[in-house]
């Protein structure tokens, strides 16, 4: 068949199936331009395939590409300083009147050039990228004025053009009150954040609308104004909530038929039969959870009772969790909240596609997008038990194949 | 200057004074062969280096190369399907019936060929090497039998002969009492462990000479018969103490004027009084920590108050830190005991070299090895401040300097 070809002599971890990786030994993936027409064990390779090229993979692992389901890797500036400072102990005002915190991010931001933007990001995106990562959702949220937000994401589809990456954006505009609207958040929010939020739909910016639902951010109810917009905009929600305390924005969130809640430390057993109901994914972010010291662990088992889906992510972003690497963020996911090695691969691939949405990749299957993570390991517990290594040989992204040197 | 050349236009952190990085601002260094002839702000530059070759490192960051004081990186096997099970929900006691713990990776690596256990260290080696370590610390203890605790040590020295790199051994023999001598520690130690130790010594394969001093392995009084030996020998010792118990094996490597004492998150004031006495550094192994998700931070108030040197180290191990990260490590080392930035820098350069008794390495100094690091980055906390991101511009090892691909 023509532009066909075939990978082969590989162990699949499709994420077919629960319990097993959904495993093919010996197992065979037949590629026409970006999409994967078969696969399946070497043996049962339907003579179709048999004169096409074929790389025999030595049996090397194959998983789905790796997708960051919620990141921020677009800003200006960086906090070290301000990390830098808090470890010497200075105290949380200190930091603050510095000029550091979410503050600092926002000024440096607002600062910053659509070029800037991109090439501050760039280096954070090839890190992704260099494990295996094909899909990576970007979100808004540190220009907090118009032409800020609408930079950030016209930043966030700009990335796609310069790496072979599927970007999906995400409008953030409910993501901090900013300091010109200090104690007027509604206003904040009808005067800048949904007028921007019409605007970036308007200009293509937007796949999906998030906000941070709690006590220093925007209450349910405030959230709810702005889920409203999406909703007679067409565009689907998803929720930052219950991450520092309970505030009921996975309720909120699940009612909506979020995409995603995330975070949800502090979720309730409540809020997980709320969003198995609405389909909606558990984002667990151990980045952040580590960096700040978070003691509260997500419900997971309250997750699994419940059927949730739950995904994994690194939350990249310059203050609570400046974190560039899935893998690490496997480990970080099985160490500190007792995800299995298994749910670990399917928060980032298979349940990690469902958070944003696309139904298109995250597994290996005839008719999914050909793209695939080659690793030089045996087993796919191997990815999450390591801890800064990086064992990727080869990344398919819609079907083309890039060998790592 | 015959065979000199000049790196200039580097913001230097030289760790040669604390509390600033020993900072130098649009520095200049002066190489000739492997050593650091000169260093300095550019324009106190000595005319006699004014007609050799230059680079401009462009306000890059340049610090000492890293130096890994504790690892276990020669070994065989993996533990990543007893990672799984553990995850899964098996008991303790489930995964040492099914092979797991320590014993399955004395197995693996009494199974392996020299040749094996070079290969399968090459890896981990190089991931530390990618983040500009220059010297690493090995150690045997998975062999427990005189044939396979030779071949570690001698694994150990052909790393460095397959890589840049310079690899101190230490014999670890009383790392564990093997299966075979299961009630019997003082006879493995009589019988074997000693025994090994000298004819390792008489092989040149031993740099200094630690132990396991915990309830789970050997007593200080055992310990200190090892150091008896090691004194005989001329050998330093160093000892891994108050990993998850108090057992006094700090006191006793104090007494014995140990280089260092590994762990200590059990160490006592007393502790690390008697530690600033003897000189020995206090190496932290956050990696550890995090992985048997210990509670029990080291006391590093007491030793910044009594003025014990703090290393920090991989611990790479397939057990309890399969982590080959120093960068990671610094960002551990202040995340999870609170480290400043500048001490977790100077854990991976000073100290560590003190930790292994080296005084040629670890600073930016005149007459010291050029054993560098040049960073993308500004300002050295933002080593310490990322997670899972490698910076690395150049290595230079013994003057040659590698710009990384
Ligand atoms: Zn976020
Ligand atoms: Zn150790």
């Amino acid at each position: 068949m023509r532009d066909t070809y075939v990978l082969s002599g590989a162990r699949l971890a499709t994420m077919e199936a629960e319990g097993s990786y959904g495993l093919v030994e010996d197992g065979a993936i037949a590629i026409q331009g970006d999409e994967i027409l078969w696969c399946g064990a070497r043996g049962a390779l339907p003579d179709t395939y048999a004169a096409c090229p074929s790389t025999d993979l030595n049996g090397r692992l194959v998983t789905p590409a790796f997708i960051d389901c919620h990141t921020h890797i677009v800003f200006g500036g960086d906090r070290a300083g301000e990390f830098e400072m808090r470890l010497e102990g200075a105290t949380y005002e200190e930091v603050a009147k510095a000029g550091g915190g979410i503050v600092s991010t926002v000024t440096a931001t607002r600062a910053a050039s659509l070029d800037a933007l991109v090439t501050g990001a760039l280096p954070r995106l090839d890190a992704l990228i260099a494990e295996g990562v094909s899909t990576v959702e970007v979100k808004s949220g540190y220009g907090l004025d118009r032409e800020t937000e609408l930079n950030m994401l016209r930043a966030a589809r700009r990335l796609a053009e310069h790496r072979d990456v599927t970007v999906k954006t995400t409008f953030l505009g409910a993501h901090a009150v900013p300091a010109e609207y200090a104690g007027r958040a509604d206003a904040y929010l009808d005067e800048v954040c949904l007028p921007t939020l019409r605007a970036a739909h308007a200009e293509g910016l937007v796949d999906a609308v998030d906000g941070f639902c709690e006590g220093i951010a925007f209450s349910a109810a405030q959230i709810a104004k702005v889920f409203d917009v999406a909703a007679e905009l067409g565009l689907p929600v998803k929720l930052h909530a219950e991450q520092l305390s309970h505030q009921g924005g996975t309720k909120l969130a699940a009612e909506r038929g979020a995409l995603s809640v995330d975070h949800v430390e502090y979720a309730t057993e409540a809020d997980a039969r709320a969003m198995a109901a609405s389909g909606s994914v558990a984002v667990l972010l151990p980045g952040a959870f580590y960096t700040i010291r978070e003691t509260q662990v997500p419900p997971v088992a309250e997750f699994r009772m419940h059927g949730v889906p739950m995904a994994l992510a690194t939350d990249c972003n310059p203050g609570s969790s400046p974190l560039t690497s899935l893998l690490l963020t496997l480990n970080m996911g099985c160490t500190l909240f007792r995800l299995t090695p298994e749910e670990a691969l399917a928060g980032v691939t298979r349940n990690a596609a469902r958070a944003l949405g696309m139904q298109d990749r995250g597994r290996i299957a005839p008719g999914l997008r050909a793209d695939l993570a080659v690793w030089d390991v045996s087993r796919p517990a191997e990815l999450a038990y390591r801890i800064g290594f990086n064992p990727l040989y080869a990344r398919v992204m819609g079907g083309k194949m890039e060998v790592r040197t």
